[in-house]
């Protein structure tokens, strides 16, 4: 694995590869890597030639009051788990580079960005969007991959390439999940010893709504009421949403369909968890 | 000249002159030509090897009061004119293809884009850095060529280009004026025989002010009060605005230096007209 930190760096190291027509997976990341990330690069691995994965904690995307400065990283440790999954080149780009003096840039996807976490959220998908559409530009990989977990961020981005007319795959890579179900997050290492249990309840009642879901004559806002009483039971502090939403237009659904999401946002004391099923 | 419509249509009309390292104008219109878009093309044709010109009246640039379905259009003119200014393609694009069924994407530069003909027209930029984003990084000319006449959109689209990292050149092309003076527009056409007096005093005026503005020990005020009482005596209905800015940032100078842009937008009758100069 190569280490490239400018984006003339990261071109030739790409140009011999490019030329002779190997494709290139490309798989984002914030660094504070976990298995989540590592199956991303492993899916990019099994797919793709030459595997990309950059690790920049993108300030864009943090609103003013969030973890940006506390977010953890730990590069050594990052490049070490990227080169044991096979990466083949590892990205660390600058702020400085991706955001010049004067920069003033937005792209955006509004309709996606301003629901669910973007209520809560107002300028994070603005700030991913802007960050990734930049560097798919630069990048041009064949293909992109994204995490389940994130699951509006994924159609946001399948949106965003889609309409800036990118010649690139976007490809969904699952949830990994820790022995009790709670979906790996950089933020878990957030959650004390007695939250971790509530944390966890999280995907078991996500899995039970999503099972009386795909019952026939389910009332979805009947078993939406039922989760969040039972989010609240089960000790979180907060529920921001937990919604049954179209998996393109994340439009309410109020009649439950194959391919549905159920989607959820909740604070287990001081830290904010989202997670996302199939129905 | 030849003529295409689709993207694809566009790439394969390229790929052999890329192929052979052939540098690519391109030249965006809205249609309604001329000579000011002329001579956008013969600048292309003196630089470039395939000039490239597209004719699309973008509906995002307009706003939903503006002149969207009447905007002046003739195809059949249009590719005439540009076959005789030797464009080598004459691009048609579709609305369709730019802007598929749930379009929702934004590119803009906000900061840019609010001031000047933006507090009018709040929509208008980020109209224009969305179609114009979208084409560029697809056509990946090696020059883009645009208008000082439109001046902030100059502004606009080199910001965009910088901040996106595309690796092109942005060339301006000075203003082309009828023999009175007024900048050519393809909204001429809308003034009256006793409009069109009033619309040359802009270019008059305009002269006059910047000559006041390079001499030592004027004021910026001074000089801009009495531009609007001499454009309100030449016949204007109303000043959007009249103003002396910076060339990168548009934000006001309060004492004029050589590179300063004198802008104005006036209505003359239902007509709105836009011209600059530089100090």
């Amino acid at each position: 694995m190569i280490v490239v930190r400018s984006g003339e760096e990261l071109r030739r190291a790409l140009e011999e590869a490019r030329g002779r027509g190997r494709s290139v997976g490309y798989v984002p990341t914030m660094g504070a890597l976990h298995d989540g990330h590592l199956a991303l690069v492993r899916a990019a691995r099994g797919l793709d030639d030459v595997v990309v994965a950059s690790v920049f904690v993108n300030p864009l995307q943090f609103g003013a009051d969030e973890d940006f400065e506390t977010y953890p990283r730990d590069e050594e440790r990052d490049l070490g788990l990227l080169e044991k999954a096979e990466a083949d080149i590892a990205w660390l780009p600058s702020a400085e580079e991706l955001f010049p003096a004067g920069f003033g840039l937005t792209i955006a996807v509004p309709r996606l960005s301003n629901v669910l976490c973007g209520v809560g959220r107002p300028t994070h998908f603005a700030g991913v969007t802007t960050e990734l559409g930049k560097i798919l530009i630069f990048l041009a990989p064949t293909a992109v991959y994204l995490g389940e977990k994130d699951f509006q961020q994924l159609v946001v981005m399948r949106a965003l390439v889609r309409d800036l007319g990118l010649p690139m795959a976007v490809r969904a890579v699952p949830t990994v999940r820790e022995p009790d179900g709670l979906a790996l997050s950089s933020r878990n290492v957030y959650l004390t010893v007695d939250q971790r249990p509530v944390a966890a309840s999280i995907f078991r009642i996500l899995s039970e709504l999503t099972t009386q879901l795909r019952g026939e004559r389910a009332s979805v806002d009947a078993v939406l009421a039922e989760g969040r009483q039972a989010l609240t039971r089960a000790g979180v502090q907060r529920i921001e949403y937990l919604e049954l939403v179209d998996r393109e237009t994340l439009d309410p659904v109020r009649a439950a369909e194959p391919g549905n999401r159920l989607v959820v946002a909740v604070w287990v004391g001081s830290t904010r968890l989202i997670d996302n099923m199939e129905v």
